[in-house]
């Protein structure tokens, strides 16, 4: 139940953080989309450190191999299983805290839940590790949407407190652009400055920060979504929380929408080119649940990352007996550059499932 | 797909704003469970308008009845079916506008997605008549919580901007209490009429005013959830987003957490009476998805209600003609005083699938 | 979980034989259907006993009421919710047996499963009568079937041994006159005055008879179903083991099979009119999970009906002693006629869910 | 959705019969159970053929890796994969036929439903090489069963039309020593050489044969199934009709119950040793779905397989010309001996995850 997610384009993950590696099951990709380990590898590359001062974490080489489902260079309609092993793991480490849960991580309830059979070494499952197969999925699902002209971006809008304001987001591409340039996945070049100073000032000190990220998805087409239940904003929220330190997903103008009037927010519909569009886009492009032709905007915020290496009070479960804990390690000070190739994945994979639902991607391209 | 939520206890809602009624198939409750109407009855009438001020809306009578599932006076397993039908429903209004989408309503996305057919009187499928149905459901999820010795609480945190802060969460009982005496349901007296007095200009004016609502969940053992994709925060999320007008969630410190450090942030543990708690609770009672025997708290947006009778613009789609839309009838100005009983529902449902997956609460109640 | 059958197009039973009716929610419709109440109606008409020797059980008027999903006559896209009230219940006998399951039916099992907390009244949900929900939702299945060309027919081919062979089911038109005409539910007409013999002469001495019912399908598209598990034959099998006294389920020659050689069994291609048909038609019409093309074709076993007048040993579980067991009531002794409907329904429930997961019957019906 | 069986115990297969290999996801394990690869190696094992007379297949290898989900000896209650490599694949004789689809296999529907990029080498994913993934995931449910004391078997009973009859099946162990010992699985010794003479004949004629199989199931409590649709029968039904070949099953009696009366069939109940069981077991173990904790009784009938060596008729597709079809390989004439561990894993992976909805398995193992 828990590792799958979707209902005709569906993802099945598995492994972990120490173990042989990470991977995932994509069922209900339509047949005959082209695609190679290569097409993965690139949106895999995304996901890595992008210098020594964001992210000191493992070297991770995540070579991804598809074992099933493609065949001469294309997708036949069958599950795609694609690996990616694990490399640069070092575990001892994880001995010696394995009854001391780290304050903020899920050590603690994974060993109530599981009975202290899980898998503790480097938080097994619950590892930002496993996100790697989150994004050989999306790296799927993203070429799917670009058969039916949908496009996807993930930006850095806020690390420490540090928030960007007023950028332009028509222009997707360019937007793009900028982001990929910025360290931190900014597209504001001042603020992305300003938010590389917080994360390594930080650093430094051996604490870590949080961030918010922004998601727009263009060119969906309206009435894409499934109330009551199965809206597009319900799905993408579920899926969004699946990523570790998630704590927070809004629409639109979202949590400030509680200080607006109706007058305000309502987003009034005008015609321009003979297409119905709105004035504004408050709702970031959700009504009722149900995509409306604008842009889909959405935002979620990333907690600080858990690992840090100043002093923590914790407890030594074993004995039942309060404890101090310092970390050492490899920890990212803020996950926020690292969490874009998630986002936009995971965005993906929702997307694409909807768009099956909707019988706007077909079930055999052509 | 759409209109059913849960795995193990599965509720589908139907039903319209001006057709017969609304239901709701509850399917997968417990065996051995005491439940009448007068059980649901009680929630319905939560949900109903405190006063004239805080809501102009219909006088729903709601008097729900149950059609099946309960025999003795006990649950038998069997799919509890409630229906509750409409009352005091004026459509004439409906059909004069059926062309021209109310903006910041669903009106055009419905149009779009069900190609004309849907039923547009009153907002069909959209209306908040439909949290009737939620709110039947989760008379009886609230009753199987009560087993397990779960409370669940929503209160108003902010309308127009007014913010509580501060405020006391540890007794549920005594929060509760303050609620009720609230017309705004906002535990803070001196908030709540503030609160009332932005509600009564608002409307005044013809306008509606946004908020936030906080839901509080008391004695969730810890090891509730399922990583990867059915996390807690996952499953409340994707359920609150079914509810008219919500736009964003967030849980315990939530969207603040971007400006926080880990040494801030992280929720250190000790030992208290033998048990592990946390120092704070940043985290809103959920890690990695599970929960950690902490209260759950999450934050809920609501956007101001769509309907205003300040004139607006719209476009009449039978001829593409850009034209000025002037609601009348009877409208909620804010809609949280109401939308309380429904998150508390919402919550209750999520967190009893929940709980018959982890096999807290069994089958058969003794 | 256990009350709903379906992926995109789902359907929720509910309803007991003896409590105020039964009644289904049919989500996931497309909108642009045409339906009346008396679409539905006329589906209920076939599943009434035709005439006092088939069947002796109670007169159901079986008055359906469309309560919502249906506006201005056409499908709106909405759950269509419908409820059948029961009449011409009497309940009273079954107080005196609520302690002592009857021989064959599900009263032991029931107690068991829940607790002692099920309405044993007439079977409660293990009635027949919650087949008359079934066909409410197939009335629809069958109305969207037929905007596809797609044709399903239910028969008797075996009543009490009395066996049809050598039938020609190629005509499915003039098939289904021949069934409507036979009050056996049978087109071969010495058949089914044979039947219909065994049926009186059963039915005199108290007793009940078993059979076979065949379905026939045509006009499928090759390439519907969805390997590895959600195969056309297993989605069949799991929907018809729904109906009460199902005990198989094969399809093409089904049990046959073992005894025949490969190349007796394989169904060799040819090119008919420019098209690839099989010369044979062994595997029924389904290869792989997948349709070929070819009709549909699958038996059903029915065991005979539980509830006879001969005494038979039973046990009474209040004081666990064994007991001798007299039913008197209104029983079926063959419960083949009034299953026919049942099961087109239950095969056009199946059907329409896969050809729109297949995107052969659209979102929206124009 | 197609390749995932299962609600909270899932498994989610992939992989083809000339790719890499296939492999399988278990999701919702318990944590707790001992697993090691050779648990699973012992089950793979048990599915490769016995001798060169019943088969004269591929020497598959199956070596299995566990690549997740079980740390220090014990599952961890995260997903499961496993994966078996192909070897000895021999696929260049494939590309000669990819146009001429064979007659019974599932050639010709595969190219029509994924527009002919499925990967038709060996018969991809319609390879009964995929029941090796089956296996693996039914080693893990088999090992959960043995903690609540279930067992599962399957023995031949008919091959060719030799049939086995009055075949003792109290003793479940005993009777799986003679299923062991038989080269066809068939625990009558006479019968198991005259169809094994059968098998011999009809394999020098380049020929194949089908068969029955029987699945018994002991121990399992009463109250197992979830009415109306997940119904025990139905869930091993469907689950039945993804092993390659299968074209019906039957529980109890099954189809021979057409020509029984009620009182003949009806399972009459009685007290042996303080606990109800019933006189006879014409149902099957199973009534309205639910166990009653008889022993559960099935038959599945397997087609002969579809490659013979004698020439068929079939269409070249890429011109629609008919041609005539040689195959040319390792073929087995008969499936049943190789198929019964498949039938055992299935059974036990569809009883399991019944057993954990139920909460009779606990989430976790202690």
């Amino acid at each position: 139940m828990s590792f799958s997610l979707g209902r005709l384009f569906k993802i099945t993950v598995f492994g972990e953080s120490h173990g042989f590696g990470v991977g995932v099951v994509v069922d209900g990709c339509p047949a005959g989309l082209r695609l190679s380990e290569s097409d993965v590898q690139v949106e895999l590359e995304r996901r890595r450190p992008k210098d020594s001062i964001t992210s000191t974490s493992r070297r991770e080489v995540d070579k991804v191999r598809i074992l099933s489902g493609v065949f001469n260079g294309f997708t036949t309609g069958a599950p795609i299983c694609m690996l990616i092993p694990n490399e640069d793991v070092r575990s001892d480490y994880y001995e010696l805290i394995k009854n001391i849960p780290r304050p903020g991580h899920a050590d603690y309830v994974a060993r109530i839940k599981y009975g202290g059979y899980n898998d503790y070494r480097g938080g097994g499952i619950f590892s930002g590790r496993i996100t790697a197969a989150i994004v050989a999925a999306g790296a799927v699902a993203l070429k799917l949407l670009r058969h039916v002209g949908v496009k996807v971006l993930a930006h850095t809008v806020n690390i420490g407190g540090v928030e960007v304001e007023g950028l332009d987001t028509n222009d997707i591409d360019k937007l793009e652009k900028a982001v990929e340039e910025s360290p931190v996945g900014c597209a504001d070049p001042k603020k992305s400055e300003e938010m590389l100073r917080v994360i390594t000032e930080v650093a430094l000190r051996g604490d870590s920060v949080g961030g918010i990220a922004e998601v727009l998805i263009h060119n969906v087409p309206p009435g894409i979504g499934e109330p009551l239940f199965d809206t597009l904003e319900g799905d993408l929220a579920k899926a969004f929380f699946a990523i570790p330190g998630v704590k927070g997903v809004e629409f639109g103008v979202g949590f400030k929408a509680a200080s607006m009037l109706g007058s305000q927010y309502n987003d009034q519909l005008v015609v321009v080119g003979g297409r119905v569009v709105t004035l504004t886009n408050n709702c970031g492009g959700v009504q009722g649940g149900i995509s409306n032709g604008m842009p889909i905007v959405c935002r979620v915020v990333f907690r600080p990352p858990s690992s840090i290496k100043i002093p923590q009070r914790s407890v030594d479960l074993s004995r039942l007996e309060e404890v101090e804990v310092r970390l050492n390690g490899r920890f990212d000070p803020c996950i926020l550059p690292r969490a874009l190739p998630v986002l936009k994945s995971v965005a993906a994979i929702v997307l694409v499932d909807h768009l099956i639902i909707s019988q706007v991607i077909p079930r055999v391209l052509r």
